[in-house]
């Protein structure tokens, strides 16, 4: 086995995969692409990526873009490893719906070219900026808070009480949330969960800053 | 078997979920909640989904929200319909990363929600909002194009010679990108796979002006 991930210490894409990796006891190497010097443009890496986005992962000859993709082709690629889904459809569902709110529904508007285009081209201060990153991990956290509240099958994590996709996703979104100085007193469930993840080895070895082109 | 989706007519989050649904030959009810007039925004409605989005598909006395993972959903809950997913973990994995350049990259950045915060939040005219508008349309379709044309497991469609979730949340889009009057002529792969899908009656059905709350 050669798993070669392509990433970027501050991606929280990137940070996904790291943390599914890690849960599943996959060894890993990692090539770093630093996506605010543009090295992701790099032809070098769009040869590999031509989407030149972090993360992609190289199995071998294959290589697999877009986090959750990987993640959940690392979940059949690997059976004999720790599941991050449920067995259930109904639960699987809900799992996926959950890591929805946060790879579909947030982080997409909150990403480094996003936040590019408002400054160059809308022209937007960085007051303006902040508010809109605000108001998306608002309607973010609000979501997933209501959620994690009112449904029974929330455990120790997002779904029972082991690890799975949801948490995957929002532990990397709540570091972005505490980087831009989102108040997330308003969210104990999320935030008991949180703490949960953040107890477990395989979170914490997958931080930005832990990473080996952290700055 | 009782499937009630909850939908709108001009949402191609939605728009996916019923291509999927007529792919694999599933009857369902529809329930309409008009965006533009907020009506998913109404107490019943978020009492069924506390995020307010359509789709939603009540399965019985399950809900399933987010798209992909409804369609996730149909694919091992209803395993003898046709499959909308190819069969080995490298295949699977393309499939989904073609459908996230889509649903996870491009989608959220364009909807409903994001255009109104444009307008009235940051106040673009018209001009910029469809520049905002075309820019991740033809970053989407750059990628597309680029993978579509280059990757040999491209067939009639995007994977294969049978539609897969792919191509599923591929021709919503493109649906978008006519009503915004964005230029196609440089996609040629994308559109004649997207020649293909409007050839089966699945897709056709699934329109949005044929849906019953079209206006």
């Amino acid at each position: 086995m050669a798993l070669l991930l392509h990433d970027y210490f501050r991606s929280s894409a990137s940070y996904r995969v790291r943390i599914a990796l890690n849960l599943k006891g996959l060894p890993y190497r990692q090539q770093a692409h630093h996506l605010v010097k543009g090295e992701h443009r790099a032809p070098d890496y769009l040869g590999i990526n031509p989407q030149g986005f972090v993360p992609a992962l190289a199995d071998g000859d294959v290589l697999i873009t877009q986090s959750v993709a990987i993640i959940e082709y690392l979940e059949e690629a690997y059976p004999d490893t720790p599941r991050v889904l449920p067995a259930t459809p109904v639960e699987r569902a809900r799992v996926r719906s959950l890591a929805a709110v946060v790879a579909a529904d947030t982080h997409p508007l909150n990403n480094l070219r996003i936040l590019k285009y408002l400054q160059t081209e809308l022209g937007l201060d960085e007051a303006a900026r902040t508010a809109w990153y605000h108001r998306w991990l608002k309607e973010c956290f609000d979501a997933l808070e209501a959620r994690l509240t009112a449904e029974p099958d929330t455990g120790r994590f997002c779904h029972g009480d082991d690890p799975t996709l949801a948490d995957i996703c929002l532990v990397p979104q709540i570091f972005n949330a505490r980087r831009f100085a989102f108040d997330l007193s308003p969210y104990p469930t999320v935030m008991r969960i949180f703490d949960a993840a953040q107890a477990l080895d395989a979170f914490v070895r997958a931080e930005p800053d832990r990473q080996p082109d952290a700055e």
